[in-house]
């Protein structure tokens, strides 16, 4: 018995997320499926974090453990040979045997990204949100800006009931930059609530647009109780989990 | 009654290409269903090609007649906003009363794209072929030049029996170019066999992979009766209609 890590890209377009749900596939279920033909036996792949529906992938982490161990380099060709084009393990490596992909997470990296033109070209409709109305790419930063540091993120989760122990966050940093029509979030922190990228970047556009002004983030994160009504959910195709760190 | 032009963009992954099919749903299709909501009667969208199964595009063209007609910025807005997100109008104009979108084309530009390293990331699995083995790009870049210039390109058409006219046609230009493990085939021409340039991709990456010599071309474009067997049809997802010239 080996513990394995392993770091795990997905197009997230026709999966429920990443955990195992009755509707829908689900990432993890078509990556235990090609484990456990190598392992010929049923394998359980924990990941690091949920993901949403239609939510992508590029540094998702995931261990497991298999009885019949292979080397790493094998595990990758042999896994991705089995699994979808939409899923691919882009690295794998042994763990200690008590390694937790999502208990010993230190922090994780989401972008999110908006295209901020006339048109969405389809080839980046999977990946990108579209917003028409041109955004103000200052203000959102000023915004971004409020995000950062310890706070109560209850008023930015989807459900503030639903979180089983503290709605509190640390932001480590959070971006905004334009490149031509594409507009990146870059947000590092030590957790997320659920939905909570997808809030704070459905907010963020808000304040682009000049429906709230950069501010109204100090004001929000002090509510209590919360105000989601004024924070809308951003669509999950914008999103990409990129990194989870240890 | 007036006559437009539009440049049409689509993701070609859920689509039997743009002409209607018996079997699978064709852009042309989701295309006429907008326009015949806009026009309160049906409408005919002739495109400059057909595009195969899979096949993508930046640059399409079609032309059709409007019973009932609206300045074309107003077009490519109503139209977008009735077609699924991964077909997109992404210019109109109005056109004169005869052109026509297939005949009045002087020549095409197709892009190929393969991407050649270990892992295929899966928001590139659409857009990109696959190859995991080193690609030779001199070798490529030397055997497609064989191809610029006015040939019978017989051996390189998947049916070159369902030509009706000629299976004569001039390549202005054919590049191979590398950029990280992106690998671009760009080729334009005055027109194009059934699945040509998919033909032509698949034989430049037989011979990246030095199972065939560039000189090999020069040969496989004298032979007849044609060579179909050596020349293996490259997957559609890799493939863009980039522009069309008149």
């Amino acid at each position: 018995m080996r513990r394995y890590k392993i770091v795990l890209a997905y197009d997230g377009t026709n999966y429920s997320g990443y955990q195992l749900q009755t509707n829908g596939i689900a990432v993890q279920q078509v990556l235990e499926e090609a484990l456990a033909y190598l392992n010929r036996s049923p394998v359980r792949a924990f990941g690091s974090s949920r993901t949403d529906a239609g939510v992508h992938a590029r540094g998702f982490v995931a261990h497991f453990d298999l009885d019949k161990p292979i080397p790493p380099a094998n595990l990758v060709r042999a896994v991705n040979a089995r699994l979808p084009a939409d899923v691919r393990v882009m690295k794998a490596s042994y763990a200690r045997k008590d390694f937790d992909a999502r208990k010993d997470a230190k922090g994780k990296e989401y972008r999110y990204g908006i295209y901020n033109a006339d048109i969405l070209p389809p080839e980046l409709a999977p990946f990108w949100a579209f917003q028409h109305r041109p955004l103000d790419v200052k203000a959102m930063q000023a915004a971004a800006d409020y995000f950062v540091g310890k706070h109560d993120f209850a008023s930015f989760a989807a459900n503030p009931k639903r979180e089983i122990e503290t709605t509190v966050r640390t932001i480590f940093s959070c971006t905004v930059k334009k490149a031509g029509p594409k507009i990146l979030i870059v947000v590092k922190g030590d957790g997320f609530l659920y939905k909570q990228v997808r809030s704070m970047a459905g907010f963020l556009v808000r304040v682009g647009l000049g429906e709230e002004k950069p501010e109204a983030v100090r004001d929000l994160l002090r509510d209590v109780p919360p105000r989601t009504a004024r924070v809308p959910t951003a669509p999950g195709r914008g999103l990409f989990l990129q990194k989870v760190f240890y």
